[in-house]
Formats: C-alpha cells, sequence, structure tokens
C-alpha cells in the first residue's frame, strides 16, 4: 500500500505536536482518540508492528501530553511496545509507516529519535528507576514543576527491577508518578501472584471523577498522619489498604483507563499532589478493534492482517519450518522420552513455543513471569535435585539474568540446558532486542558449554547432546525466524553432537571459512557461487564456540593461509575473536577476517538488510573472500 | 594462635553432624548456643571473617537442625555471611579455622564442601528462587516429605530477584518455608521502603509458643476461605493484613529469633503446614557480644580483634592506603568543583568509602539498596538529565546489572561513570566474589569505554578524566584493598588521561610486557629482579582495555617477538586475548603470553597466594619470562 493511503483522519493531521492537542476540548479528544486508533490500525495492519498494547493506551496517551507539560515533563514508556499512539502525537505521524523498517523509524521509544521520548525502552520493568533518576535530578536542580511520569504495565511491574525501584522511590519525596496500565496480560498470560493481587484490588470501588474529591481528601489525611507522627511513620505503613500504599505512594484507582474524560479530570487532580504516586488504570488491550480485543496473544503483535475482517495476512511459508517450533516439537519429544526433563520460561512460552510440551506436560513447564533472574535460579534449583530444565530466555533477556548464570549455574557446575532463543540480529526489534551479545558474555564462564546449531536439524541434535550432558550447563543459541532445511526435512532421528567438535562442511584449498551457527548457511551459499568463479573454499561449521575445537583450527591454520570466520554475534570477543588469538598464541601466521557484527549497536531492519549491513550476507562474504584473497 | 587453643566446648566438641544435635533437651541445647558462639568468637577474633551475621543466627541454626531432618530437608542461607554456627555444626568444626584461607574451607555455603549446604550462596537474594526449584523439583518427584527452607535477611529481601522468587512461590503449592532474618541491618544500615515496612510489623502482637495455636487457627481458617472460594481467591487477596500475605505465602512472626524454645515450638508446627510460609524473626546482629551488637557495621567483618574486649587489632599500615579511600576522597574533592557529580551505591556506601562525599553532600549520595539492576538505571536516569554519575560497584555485583549496562546505559549512550570496585581476585570471600568477569563482559559492549589504573593516582586521574568526559559511560575498574604509591604520594594534581593511550613505563630491547591494570606493579618488581640477571624488559601500561591503543600495540608488535600480557581478570575475552586478535588481524608474527586468571573459578586465599597459583604474581611473571626468551 502506498503511503498517500494511509491518511490520518482530519483532526489527527493538524497535530504535529502535543502543543496541538492542549487546544483541543473533550469531545475533539475523543474524535482524536479514534482517529489515532484508526490510523494505527491502517498503518500496522500493512506494516507490521506491535498492535495490541497501543491500541489499549490511545486515551490515556492523549490524555497524558493534555495535561503534562510534555517534553519538559518527562514521559517514559515501560517496554515500549505501546508508544505508538505517543510517536505518533508527537512529530512522527507521516513517518509511522516506516516503523521497525530499515532507517525507518523504532519501534520503541527511543531518545534519538525525539526529544518526547525521554528515555529508550525495550525490555521490561526499567521505567521507575530512569524516572527516579531524571526526578531525583530534577530535585537537585531545583526544578520543583517538572513532572515524571512512568507508563508500566502489570507484566512488567512483575520484574524484580521494577520493585527494586518501587522500593527505593518510595521512600523519596521525588515528583515521580507511576501509572500502573493494568490490563491483565503481557505478551502472554501475566503469571504470578502480583497478577491474583491486581485483579483483586478491582473489586474496590473504581475512582471516578465524583468520588475523586473525597479520594485525595483520604490521601491527604493519611500523609498528615505520617507527617505528625515522624516518628511513627512505620505504623502508618501497616494501615495502608493497599500493596503501593504499603511502598508508600500515594494510590489512586482503579479508573477506566479508555475513558478519557475521568482520565482528564483524574489527571488534573494527581498532578497537583507532590511525591511518590501511583494511578491504576485498566484497559482494554486491542481496545476498538474486535480481534485483537479477542485474540489478544496473537494481536500482540500479528503480522500483516485485514483491516476489516482482522484475518491474518502472513502466510507461513509451507516449505519452511521456524527453530523455534523445532525447539518447542524436540523439547515435547524429550519430555515424552525423559521424564525429569522440564522446561522454564519468563513469559514467552508462546514465542518460544513451549505451549507444545505445556498441553501435553502442564506440570513439567513453569512460566515465572517476567522474571529472568529467578527463571536461571529456580532453575538451578531444579538442575541441583536431578531434574534435566530447558530454561528457556531470548538472548537479549538473558542479559539480565547473567549474574544468576555466573553464580548460581556455572560456579555449581550444574547441569542448566539454557534454550538461548532468538540469538543473533532480530530484525524490526532492533537495538534493544538483537541477540547479539551472548557469544560474547558466555565464552569468559568457566564450566559452560556454548554451540549454536546451524539448522533446525543441529538444533534438535544438540538439544538431545545437551539432555544426556549433565556434566555441566549447556547453552544452545539459535536465531529467531525460519530455518534452512525445511518443514519435511527437519525431523530426524536423533544423534548426539560430539561436545567440543567442529565439523568440515566441504572442503576446498584456496581460503577457508569457519562458522558458527546459522551463518554457515550464508557461507555455502557463498562457496556455491564463488565456486563458478574457480574459487575453492574449504568451510567449517565450528558448532561450538566453547569448548573451542582448537585441534580441528589447528589443522585449518596449518592448511590455509587466508581465513575468515563468521559469526551472528558481536566480533569483539565472540568466535572470531577466540580463533584470532589462537592463532596468536600458536605462533601461526595467516590473514584473517572476522565477520559478524561491529562494534555499535545495529537499529532495526529485515534480517536480510542487518545482515548486509555488517557484510556477513552471501553478497558480503563473497566481497570478504575475494578481498582476502586478491593478493595471493 | 594455634589450632588446639581454639578448643570447643564439651557438647560442642561432642557434635559431629546435626544428628547429635537431635539428640539433646532444650536446656543442652542453650548451652550448645553458647558454647557455638563461644567458638565462633574464639575462631574469628584470630582467623577473620564475617562475624556479626553468624553471632545473630546461633539460635536459629539449631533450631532449624534441630525441628528439621537436616540434610534430607534443605536448607539455603541466603548470602551466606551467617553460615558459620552452620558449618561448626555439619562436620566443620575441627576445620573451621582455615576458613577463608586458602585451601581452606570456604566463607559461604558451598556444594562441593558439605552436602549440608544444599545451594551455594554468596550474592543476595538467590535463596527464595533456589528453594521453590528444589521444592518444584520434590513435587515432580513425589518427595511429599521434603522441607526446603530458604533463611534470607531483611536487606536481601529488597533485592528484586527476591520479590520475584515470592511473586512465583506464592502462586505455587510448592513445600517452602522462607525464614526472614530481620535484624535491620545488611552491612550497612537498610534502605528503602521495605525495611521501614519491616520495622512496622514489629509492632503487631508477637508470635509466642502461647499464642501459636490460635495464629495457626487463623492462617487455617483463611486458607479454608481461599479454597471454597475458589473463582474468588483474589477477594481474599485483598483481606490479608501483610505484605507476605499479600504475596499468598502463610505468615508467622514476628518471634525472637535468638529465644532457642520459642523458635522450636513455632519450628514444629510450622513444619506439619504445607504450602508456602514465611517466619518473620527478629534477631540481633552480633548477639552474645556486646562491641559487636554495638557497632554492627564494623562488626560485619572486623579483622582480628581482641576476644576480651572486642578492640579491633588490624593495623592498618601508616604508609599505603587502600583504592576505596582514595576512590572516595577523590569523588569528594571532584563533588566540591562541580554540583553536578552525584554518587549511588547499592547497599555498600561504608565498603566503597562514600562516606567521605555523604557527609558532606548527604543529598547527592544515594544507597538504593541492595539493587544494582535499579542502581544502573537510577543512574542513567541522573545522567540523561545532566548530571554526572559516580556509580559505585563491586565487580561481581555489577555482573546483576550486565543488561542494565547495555540497555539503559551504553545503547542510550548516557554518560554514566562507572565505579566497579574490587575488581580483580578479592582475596577470603573468594570464588563468589572475585571481580575477575568485568573486563570481558564489558569489552564486547559498544560505547563503553573500559580503563583500569595501575595505581592510587591512576585511579584519581582516571576519575578526574571521566568526570570530564561526558561523551558516554566510562567504566573504571580498582582493585580491593592497599595501592602502590603510598599514603604519602597518592594526593597529587588532577591529571587528564588522554583516553584510549597506553604508556611506556620503562624500556627494553628483550621482550615486552603489557599490563592492565594494577599488575603493573607486579611486573615493575619483576623487570627490576630480571634485570639483575641481564633481561631488558620493556613494560607498557595500557591503561584502557577499550578503545584498545592499536597504535601503541602495533609499536610493540613491530618492536619485539616475545610479547607477555598480565591482567587481574580472566585471560578468556579479557585484554591478552584482545591483544592476540590484534596480533592475528594484523597478520603480525610474535610470541605471545597471557597471564591472569585461567579458566576455571577459583577459590578463596590470600589475593597472594591466589596471584600465585594463577601465575602472575612476581615469580610467576619471572618465569613466564624466562621461558618464552628460552628459545631465543
Amino acid at each position: 500500500m502506498l503511503k498517500n493511503e494511509l491518511k490520518p483522519g482530519p483532526l489527527l493531521a493538524g497535530v504535529n505536536s502535543p502543543e496541538d492537542i492542549r487546544k483541543m476540548d473533550l469531545p475533539q479528544l475523543n474524535m482524536l482518540a479514534d482517529e489515532v486508533r484508526d490510523y494505527i490500525l491502517d498503518v500496522i495492519s500493512v506494516h507490521p508492528g506491535h498492535l495490541g498494547a497501543s491500541l489499549g493506551v490511545v486515551e490515556l496517551t492523549i490524555a497524558l501530553h493534555y495535561v503534562f507539560n510534555t517534553p519538559y515533563d518527562r514521559l517514559i514508556w515501560d517496554v515500549g511496545h505501546q508508544a505508538y499512539p505517543h510517536k505518533i502525537l508527537t512529530g512522527r505521524r507521516d513517518v509511522f509507516h516506516t516503523l521497525r523498517q530499515y532507517k525507518g523509524i523504532s519501534g520503541f521509544p527511543s531518545r534519538k529519535e525525539s526529544i518526547y521520548d525521554a528515555f529508550g525502552t525495550g525490555h521490561a520493568s526499567t521505567s521507575i528507576s530512569a524516572a527516579l533518576g531524571m526526578a531525583t535530578a530534577s530535585q537537585l536542580k531545583g526544578e520543583k514543576d517538572r513532572n515524571h511520569i512512568a507508563v508500566i504495565g502489570d507484566g512488567a511491574m512483575t520484574g524484580g527491577m521494577a520493585i527494586e525501584g518501587l522500593n527505593n522511590a518510595g521512600a523519596s519525596h521525588a515528583n515521580l508518578l507511576i501509572i500502573l496500565n493494568d490490563n491483565g496480560i503481557a505478551i502472554d498470560k501475566n503469571q504470578g501472584v502480583i497478577k491474583d493481587y491486581l485483579t483483586g484490588m478491582l473489586k474496590g470501588e473504581p475512582l471516578t471523577e465524583q468520588n475523586l474529591k473525597t479520594k485525595i481528601e483520604r490521601i491527604n489525611q493519611r500523609r498528615k498522619a505520617i507527617k505528625n507522627r515522624a516518628n511513627n511513620v512505620r505504623e502508618v505503613f501497616l494501615r495502608n489498604s493497599n500493596l503501593f500504599e504499603a511502598f508508600n505512594f500515594s494510590y489512586f484507582g482503579p479508573v477506566d483507563g479508555n475513558d478519557l474524560q475521568q482520565l482528564v479530570a483524574v489527571l488534573k487532580e494527581i498532578k497537583k499532589i507532590d511525591g511518590p504516586k501511583l494511578l491504576h488504570i485498566i484497559t482494554t488491550k486491542g481496545k476498538g478493534f474486535e480481534q485483537a480485543e479477542k485474540e489478544q496473544t496473537i494481536f500482540h503483535a500479528p503480522g500483516p492482517f485485514d483491516r476489516e475482517t482482522g484475518a491474518l495476512l502472513s502466510k507461513n511459508p509451507k516449505d519452511r519450518v521456524s527453530y523455534q517450533e523445532v525447539y518447542g516439537k524436540t523439547l515435547l519429544e524429550l519430555a515424552r522420552k525423559d521424564n525429569k526433563v522440564v522446561a522454564v520460561t519468563p513469559a514467552m512460552p508462546s514465542g518460544s513455543a513451549l505451549n507444545y510440551m505445556m498441553e501435553e506436560f502442564p506440570e513439567r513447564v513453569f512460566d515465572v513471569g517476567i522474571a529472568e533472574q529467578h527463571a536461571v535460579t529456580f532453575s538451578a534449583g531444579l538442575a541441583s535435585e536431578g531434574l534435566i530444565p530447558f530454561c528457556t530466555i531470548y538472548s537479549t533477556f538473558l542479559q539480565r539474568a547473567y549474574d544468576q548464570v555466573i553464580h548460581d549455574v556455572a560456579l555449581q557446575n550444574l547441569p542448566v540446558i539454557f534454550g538461548i532463543d532468538r540469538a543473533g540480529l532480530v530484525g524490526g526489534d532492533g537495538a534493544t532486542h538483537h541477540g547479539v551479545f551472548d557469544l560474547a558474555y558466555l565464552n569468559g564462564i568457566p564450566n559452560m558449554v556454548v554451540v549454536a546449531p546451524m539448522d533446525e536439524v543441529e538444533l534438535r541434535n544438540m538439544m538431545y547432546t545437551a539432555s544426556d550432558y549433565r556434566k555441566g550447563p549447556f547453552a544452545i543459541r539459535y536465531p529467531r525466524g525460519y530455518g534452512f532445511v525445511g518443514a519435511d526435512a527437519w525431523h530426524q532421528e536423533f544423534q548426539e553432537v560430539p561436545v567440543g567438535k567442529g565439523r568440515m562442511l566441504k572442503d576446498g584449498r584456496d581460503i577457508a571459512i569457519i562458522t558458527l551457527g546459522q551463518p554457515g548457511n550464508f557461507a555455502l551459499e557463498a562457496c556455491r557461487q564463488l565456486e563458478g568463479e574457480g574459487i575453492q573454499i574449504a568451510l567449517y561449521d565450528l558448532r561450538f564456540l566453547k569448548p573451542l575445537d582448537e585441534n580441528l583450527l589447528n589443522e585449518i591454520f596449518q592448511k590455509f593461509k587466508y581465513i575468515i570466520t563468521i559469526e551472528d554475534g558481536v566480533i569483539r570477543n565472540g568466535m572470531g575473536s577466540a580463533v584470532a588469538a589462537l592463532a596468536t598464541l600458536n605462533s601461526v601466521n595467516i590473514e584473517l577476517v572476522n565477520l559478524g557484527i561491529p562494534d555499535y549497536f545495529v537499529e532495526q531492519g529485515s534480517k536480510d538488510s542487518l545482515y548486509k549491513e555488517c557484510g556477513m550476507d552471501v553478497e558480503g562474504i563473497k566481497a570478504a573472500v575475494k578481498k582476502l584473497i586478491k593478493n595471493r
């Protein structure tokens, strides 16, 4: 669809910044909400992105920009999936269709992109800490009139970091407003006690424009009580009515977050109150689009869909299968073979395809909520009692549990199997979500086995090998999206992979290419093409970053002067660096080129466009080969 | 003092395992408590360790092993500072004097050391997750009679990971008992709202042997209510009386944790109740030793002291100064020069010597509690508003905030200055606390500057340089303990260090040594000694791991065939690996040896003994030089 078919409604067309919203009256604001929702649906149905969360917060976004003085007041969207209305209303309406695309705008808030994006987000649960930092800075600078607002979902609120922020903020006098956007769902259904607690709170009397005054009066009385009993603050703490008041926040809510009039009225009053405060709003994920309200997990990020019927238009290629599906189905097979096999996910059961195992063995799959740290140490506990946990976490989120990987798993040499999902460049999610650091951050940890399958069959076999290994932690990193073997061929008999052994994929005489993981497939294609030009390449799949197959590498060093390494991760401290270091330590004389992710944060775009940018696609590999052997 | 002067009392002398405790009666248990306390004081006064926490839990330890069937029942000590009575009572009495020493027993629980140490600890807030993992494994294995107990302090309870564990555990039916050991202090005074909340709870009616039955009746009623209203669980949640009941735990307490009789009575009853439960006990840190009760921060780990008077016997050498003191005093100087300079610590103000700045500028130093993740993103928030935060965290604990360093700081290129304290081998704290991974885990992150000062003057100058840099994150890693310049010489005029430039310390013709950080001092001494033997060494202090001084390194590669690198961090992915990789990429032919921490977890011991083990002390360097140039 062409850009000019994605025309905003008449009111939205006139909104170039929040200043324009502040001139509107309530009926206009309501009309604007409808137009924003329509525009998001028009654009996202053809230019896919995160739909549901954004549809839910249209009214909230308008109300916040209407009541607060952005960008002077700081507004932080936790995770940022829900920031599309914000982007559209803060000067990015006309580039909104470039969302998540190469050289387009980011799918998440980004300081680089706009002064209205006070703090970049992407990973969950960061907003309270960031907003408290800003609010503290404002205090020190004497900017008493500046407001600092963190909008955080009920899912992200279960992340430990959010509670660390609450604990610190409640003890401060910072001018901080947390908006708890409670829609009862993250990507999958939320987990844990906090979810139940929040759901329970909804049974209380809702906060409305009508009873607002009474409620504020109660809060002021509570504050006065706290003040007058300076030495008895603690006693007052006990007489709070809910969890957030226990954390010393002034609690307002619940409020219907899709009711603009109520929101504006409440926000105007809350704005006058100092100190840490929390507004609990209830919204509907997918609001205003029937199919998105019904199928909230699917419409979290549905791909292209029919704007009228909601029918999904993304066609799963019949001949290809995703690594995730292979992982999920293989896990089920392993679980059937051995009842010690269990699985752990921090809130990504559908994303990581654990649903297959969940259906058959619900008691052996643990969705622990958005809580990667807990997920890893919980897995360590399972492993210490003889179970075989597949701790399945996206590469970028495993960063959250780095200490637990070192301190609770590797140091005790516990046989936790890490299924590191979405490793490497992930595409449209961009810089916050690329799983490009795992090879670098795992390679330095003693006892770890680190392996990257080149295709779906390798993934299966490595999972099989890991489940049988039991000598210590075993990390399998695999990419997002479709594999290379295909839907018919992936399901082969299990074969054990010898731990720490690479393999030769094809022989050649001119140059050696060493790959780790899926770039082996790019290299294979490059080899085929270059053979036509008379260049004979020996191609090796290293398979393991750790233990490093020094025997194989030394053989390659002896046989080849020209060597290229390729990996889907940062070059610095990755496989290429390990190969380079080994060559020097063995005093061999080679000419080496490392392909992979360079030393900067790669932005969003299709995976192909990003591989190209990094010079590690087929063309990039061919060019590197030719450049290297030019001087033969 | 000789080992035989550290004789245990007559009862303790007969306790070789908890089985022996279970045969005693209450008066004997009380006598045993006195003997354990005496024994700890006798030993720790001459063989220093963590005193205060262990003195506080003598009664608890005895009661737990008396009531529960350890090691079949799993007992996890969060952090593990408090596990000395446990070690003494579980077969390690006679080796207790080797605590924290080279080849002796660990200062923390360790699975390698004893079957009674169900899960190794060291870093805070891991115990709930680990115990829940174990309890879940027991459920799956059908071991209904097995108990799983996590003992966690009120300080560790503020770590986000603990709350993640609570959130998950409360929704489970696991047989899990959390003992909240509330002594109101971690190492420094606790921070945040949760602390206030807990203190408030103490005003409620204490749980005693007498009212125990009534309280349990109330809990059973609550449980029945929850059960009968399966669909209304959420409503019941709201009618809880405290934070832990909100998390769906059966709450018992507060109980005087230094009263053995009460503890035993309560634990016996609690043991009969299924599901997640929490016992809140109040103990006194340093209990039973007057000076330790009075000066809780000092007696957390006091060094050698007079067993009678409590007078501290550790003599700070007058001619040396610690890196920590230099850091703290320099920070104060910088804070005086620029009011944008602020400091952040996750619960280590005294350890990191932020007290100097805290005294003069209390409003500009933020102790955020045990919350490293929050500390980093809070610092990012401060930096985003133009302040200059020195985010000061021990190297080993910064692992907890790895994702925040990448996602919230480096990706946004925010000028947060990381003061990475206790980097490198730390000595007696051992494997859980060595700060040896930071160089490896930071080197792969774009935008980071990573620097290691060789001595106190360099530390000052790097802090000064960092405060002026402002272009992005700047990490300064410095060791634990005394520096090399000394108490008279460290305080010199600030000098800016050119970012990304190493320096030559001395010239030579036979071999080059490249060091990063304090090992430069070991190398300097080795050079002096080897010069007497006619070996001329050129010594370079690389200063920066990132940006890597490729010009200087290429110069060295051109001039020298034999090169040794030395760093106080893991070799794998550290400075030595970076030098090795660069050499290959530049196709130079050198013979290189990397000294540093090998690829295994180094245990505890004096720093000197550990440097020696790793072959990076003066003797190790000399040997490496001689071996390398033997074939000249």
